[in-house]
């Protein structure tokens, strides 16, 4: 049904744009990387739009040669836009893109608005990747060395190294898939999570120092302090993703972690394992998110 | 032919020993755990030796009641030593353990000595888990909820989490098909990694301090001490995994874990990103292991 009518899409246009997410993470990423190379080993012309540049740890994903950071002028025939619930995730320059073609939306996340001409959704996958391989199978597409790469990464990081609440054995399935067609997990996982600086053990040490319970026990909390960046050699980006480090902590509901960003400024993150609402907290400081991840 | 044999010494028995390493890990404990429950679903009696305790990381794991920390009097059909190179691994007591009957050594060790009257040896499978898989299916084993369980844990801990160099394509598809048994991946990752109590990170923060680059570096060295087991109120137990936490450190080819376990006497853990066979290097110290992981 979908799937149908994306291949006869396919099969009737010539020039397709693919878009996803500001603050692109691997599923982003791998999803448009391998879409691109799909639709290039059908003969097809695609090009990527993407607000943000790619982080530093997804460098190795082998993606077109050119990606666009601004909307380009042309029309396409369609308009891919992968792993975003709404259009308005695309950035700043939504509207614009929204404009480009008519929208085929991808995606598993539950708040997806169905905002395409055509809307492929599956909100019990794992990963937008997860769903663009149900749509490849029935292409009968030969996964490539690029194709099985962008496919590798984009469903072992949206579960999390397949620890998240997330991971269905469809997960496990399309990775032996891709290891068998020769992605090499030790490289993916190396890229992705054996790649920190010196200084950012250092920085991690200082705020593990400050890892304390609170509200009864059930909440972590941990800060670092401009004095800290200033004795690590670090900035604010080397605490990225400390948050997870914090969840390690057994029998805790939520962890907190602040960052501090200027005199008398803070970031406040908040990652909850499912009874605590962080983002109804966060809301409450001008700040917002999802349940289980938010900010203020 | 060798797993011919192991069906015909089960068949032929009815008590039956399994054994496994000192300091146990997920592979060790899930392997001996799931085949003490096939034994059962057999209609035959196991027992479980251990010379050491459960680390607390693992104690969600089925097992039997009743746990052997010293070796019984009887004797049995056959002694089963799961994930040990060599019989010595079991501990003080190896040659006791070794005497009470006809050996049957199941490992995945390159280092395997072939130590028993019958050797399961599978030198490319991810765990020793693995090997014990293909016996499984050839006994037409159902998976149950408490084989299962042992199964995804020795094989998702000692690929670690499906990173290494030794995730194959059989490694996913064994966890595939116990999450489709019912295990919950998430629940698994949440028991092995995110249980720590307060104290393993006050512990890390204190190793963190002494992390540094060796060998033009090439290597990441760290250390814990017994002071700072003192200073932290932790002790040996609480540093296990450390190793896999300076891995993370960009552009080094191994990584080098000292702890102190007594008075001038140190255990030392190397792990390799595969290029340094520190297997090799540990055996010059009297220790062993694989090429990408190993002690002494």
């Amino acid at each position: 049904e979908m799937i149908e009518k994306i291949k006869r899409s396919i099969d009737g246009g010539a020039r397709f744009l693919i878009a996803s997410h500001i603050d692109p993470d691997g599923d982003a990423l791998g999803s448009m990387f391998s879409l691109y190379w799909v639709l290039r080993s059908l003969g097809k012309s695609a090009c990527v739009y993407m607000k943000d540049n790619i982080p530093y740890r997804y460098d190795f994903l082998p993606g077109p040669q050119d990606l666009l950071h601004t909307p380009p002028e042309e029309c396409f025939d369609a308009v891919f836009v992968l792993d975003c619930g709404s259009l308005f995730r695309i950035g700043a320059d939504y509207e614009k893109i929204g404009a480009l073609g008519p929208l085929i939306s991808i995606d598993h996340h539950e708040t997806n608005e169905a905002f395409g001409a055509i809307n492929l959704l599956n909100k019990a996958a794992s990963s937008t990747a997860e769903v663009l391989y149900g749509l490849y199978v029935s292409l009968n597409v030969e996964f490539s060395r690029n194709i099985a790469m962008n496919m590798y990464t984009g469903v072992f990081t949206d579960t999390g190294s397949l620890r998240y609440e997330n991971t269905n054995p469809e997960a496990f399935e399309i990775c032996r898939r891709m290891v068998e067609t020769g992605v090499k997990p030790a490289y993916v996982a190396r890229m992705v999570y054996e790649n920190h600086p010196m200084e950012r053990f250092l920085l991690l040490g200082e705020a593990l120092r400050t890892l304390r319970r609170i509200n009864g026990g059930r909440v972590a909390l941990a800060y670092v302090t401009e004095e800290m960046f200033a004795r690590t050699g670090t900035t604010g980006e080397y605490a990225d993703g400390f948050s997870e480090e914090f969840r390690k902590l057994s029998n805790i509901e939520a962890s907190v972690f602040i960052r501090q960003i200027a005199d008398r400024k803070f970031k406040i993150s908040m990652r909850s394992k499912g009874v605590i609402d962080v983002a109804a907290i966060c809301g409450q400081f001008g700040g917002g998110g999802h349940r289980n991840a938010a900010g203020c």
